[in-house]
């Protein structure tokens, strides 16, 4: 027996988000119903953390243990075989005993694609948001700016359990434009539920000359309320997990931090 | 009546190609049902050219008469109102009364994408063909640099008339790398059928030095046949079409060219 790391990617457009559920078609219960015809007898994989229904993944991570008996390439292999074609395995290692992708995490990565047209793209609007009118990229970078270091995220979503904390740290966050596609990217030691999407969406007022910067501000250091709305799922890619060595260190980098 | 010229672009993963025909879901079928609904009454749309089944489009252009007494701005936006979601208007200009999307274009631009991984990875698999084991950009290129100038393609595809020249103009053609993805970009006056998917194919020969640089040559400067193969069509976008000033200026172009 030996507990496994697996890198997944998935195209979130047919999934009822990542965590198994009564009904509806999930990440977890569509990896777990494949390894069990792989043999494995596990209850619940581990995973980093929820996706909503519709976000995408290149790098989300998962873990369980198993007795496999071949070499971690041929599980990723043979999990593939069986997987549908909207999610996959991108690697497959065997990780520490204790291994957990959840509290190990130091690091989460999430990158948000928009694009500015005034007609809809088919080759684009599956993985992006399309606003209209442009947004100024100035205005954009200005309020991602404010972003990095230690906040209260209260404005901006909620946390895992009720009356846990919102204070989150971000290690860097901005957009670059690439002709009318514009991306943001953002890493921080963790997430509230929404909070990529939220913060996209009220940038967004910001670039459109909606919202006053300096509301934008008062939201991330004073959590003052600011009006509702979210940017739509399908723009958002969690992009990867960073782990250190161990739990012990994962404790005291966010000791460091929060 | 007037005379309006569309750029449309598609995803063409649930099409039977551009062109109408007697069963299958095509784009031109899809696009003249939407047309005859906003009061269209003629009987097929002109094209600058057809796409195969499953191949997209980000600039394919199309042209038709109409008596529409609206702005072209309303005209894309009342098409892109009835259009499915993976097909629709960028743009709609009126054009001259004898615009010809086929015989006015002087130069078509396609690309095509390549990922190399172990794995595959649904975020990419739609729009890209994922090769692996990894290729040699160097030999990639070296095959790309081979293609500009007035060459009979024979070995790569079928006029679309029988009997009809083989031969085509490239204006520029090469390979980039980002991370893991490869991007091949060609320009030429024209192109014979599957010859894109054609030349992708051999090249990734090349890549893997399965095939020597010098066979690729021959077939290229004395169409001396290849084994046969073809990237997928997914892999593949028409991207745009250029346009002439007029008719007599297309001739005047391809007759220097060719």
């Amino acid at each position: 027996m030996a507990r496994y790391k697996l890198i997944l990617a998935y195209d979130g457009t047919h999934f009822q988000g990542f965590q198994r559920q009564g009904k509806g078609r999930t990440v977890q219960q569509e990896l777990e119903k494949v390894l069990k015809q792989l043999g494995w007898e596990g209850s619940s994989i581990l995973s980093a953390g929820r996706t909503d229904t519709g976000v995408h993944a290149s790098g989300q991570v998962v873990a369980f243990d198993f007795d496999w008996g071949h070499s971690s390439a041929e599980l990723a292999s043979a999990l593939n075989a069986g997987l549908p074609p909207d999610l996959a395995v991108k690697e497959a290692v065997e990780a520490g005993e204790h291994f957990h992708p959840r509290y190990d995490a130091v690091e989460r990565s999430y990158r948000y694609h928009i694009y500015t047209a005034n007609q809809r793209d088919p080759l684009r609007e599956r993985f992006a948001w399309r606003v209209a009118p442009a947004l100024s990229l100035e205005r954009l970078q200005a309020a991602a700016g404010l972003l990095p270091g230690r906040h209260d995220f209260a404005a901006f979503g909620n946390p895992p359990r009720p009356g846990g904390s919102t204070t989150r740290y971000i290690y860097s966050a901005g957009w670059r434009a690439e002709g009318d596609d514009l991306y943001f990217e953002v890493h921080g030691n963790a997430f509230l539920y929404h909070m990529v999407r939220r913060l996209v969406f009220t940038m967004v007022q910001v670039g459109q000359e909606r919202l006053r910067l300096e509301d934008f501000a008062s939201a991330i250091n004073e959590t003052r309320p600011l009006p509702p709305g979210l940017a739509p799922a399908q723009g958002l890619v969690l992009v990867g997990v960073r782990y250190a060595a161990n739990r012990q260190e994962a404790v005291r980098i966010m000791k460091t931090l929060l």
